[in-house]
């Protein structure tokens, strides 16, 4: 029986980037995503096309609300635009959704345990954007730690890893990696607030971050910009 | 400013004794239930209404669906019925839901960071009914571990502490703790299988505790059964 993993796919690249290593890696891959309510649901359908021209097995949509408090689930808060990537890099962001990575991960275990799959593949990354907590390599430490006695599973001597594979690599890094491992970065969305037409604004922190680092790779950004 | 908590109420008599806890410990609670397409959700109108006569400043329900694997939420899985209590404590039984306690306290989580509440209060129990992995002390640490680097609020010095009150009581000990707490058990629901008029099966495992536990109370259980 093959192995099998948990992807978490956001539709953006990161994670896009982080099927493409499941893949390589030979797992059998179940792709999970989220409809919270947020400012940049495109980016699902971006997940479900990117799942499909990776041949993930199944892509799975979990839906549920959330408590606001961030830019990307409160309209009321705006999302920032037009900074250096150097300001995004000092604080904490108003896009940071809270605990965020801890409920995606905890339906990621919850399915992991159902599917019988070994691994869980995330994208997160701590050193493009750094202002979050939940994208550190301490916390998903924190993370496995606790995966380990947390189910019916793990406590009977199989594992569920928690993999990220992406944690220490710079943007430009992962777009070259994703790139030598045939990732099609065409159905992916990585922007905050695109316009209905699903289109990127270039101006939100993410977008920045992208543009940037795709011109750092020497690769061409085949997404549609506003 | 008074200091906040959220308090997970099923509906069933353990987290109504925690939600009696809070209270006493001088917090504001606001409750937190969920709808995942539980067989029980019945227990979801006693959570409503155990929060309002225990004045909880708010109750909110989150939605969402879940990947079956348990009898509590597969319907092609039977509810186990007429077991003895020894039966029970052996093994992890089947109304065991994969990752359940991390989901939901995933989402208190969150929830506590955008209230800017300091407690999470669960009534999860290790004593009479061992088999849930996510009940058990070593998990709750593992838990906060996690917590204390996941957050905004908690990376940035303010804790969020997670209470189990109850965690090595004896149902017994729960009854008397929340009797003496003037906590109300009329509108809680503790059975997995209720009829269509909420009315506990009092056969299944969760049933059984509930009656053994008041009996030995000495104190009524004053829900009704079929």
């Amino acid at each position: 029986m093959s192995k099998k993993a948990v992807v978490l796919l956001s539709g953006g690249l990161d994670s896009a980037t982080a099927l493409g290593v499941a893949r390589a890696g030979g797992y059998e891959t179940h792709t999970l995503s989220f409809d919270y309510n947020q400012r940049h649901k495109y980016e699902l359908s971006c997940a479900k096309t990117t799942s499909k021209i990776h041949n993930a097995v199944d892509h799975k949509v979990v839906s549920f609300t959330t408590f606001g408090g961030s830019a990307l689930n409160d309209p009321t808060i705006e999302v920032p635009k037009g900074r250096s990537l150097d300001e995004m890099t000092d604080a904490i962001p108003v896009t940071y959704v809270p605990a965020r990575n801890t409920i995606f991960l905890s339906f990621a275990l919850s399915y992991a345990e159902v599917l019988g799959a070994e691994a869980i593949f995330t994208g997160v990354n701590a050193v493009d954007y750094s202002g979050y907590p939940d994208c550190r390599p301490e916390y998903i430490k924190a993370y496995q730690n606790m995966v380990n006695v947390a189910t019916k599973r793990t406590v009977e001597g199989s594992p569920i890893n928690v993999y990220t594979p992406l944690i220490e690599l710079t943007k430009v890094d992962i777009i070259r990696l994703g790139t030598s491992l045939d990732v099609n970065y065409a159905f992916t969305s990585s922007c905050y607030d695109p316009d209905e037409y699903g289109r990127a604004c270039g101006k939100c922190d993410s977008c920045l971050i992208r543009l940037a680092a795709f011109k750092e790779s020497g690769i061409e950004d085949p997404i549609p910009y506003q």
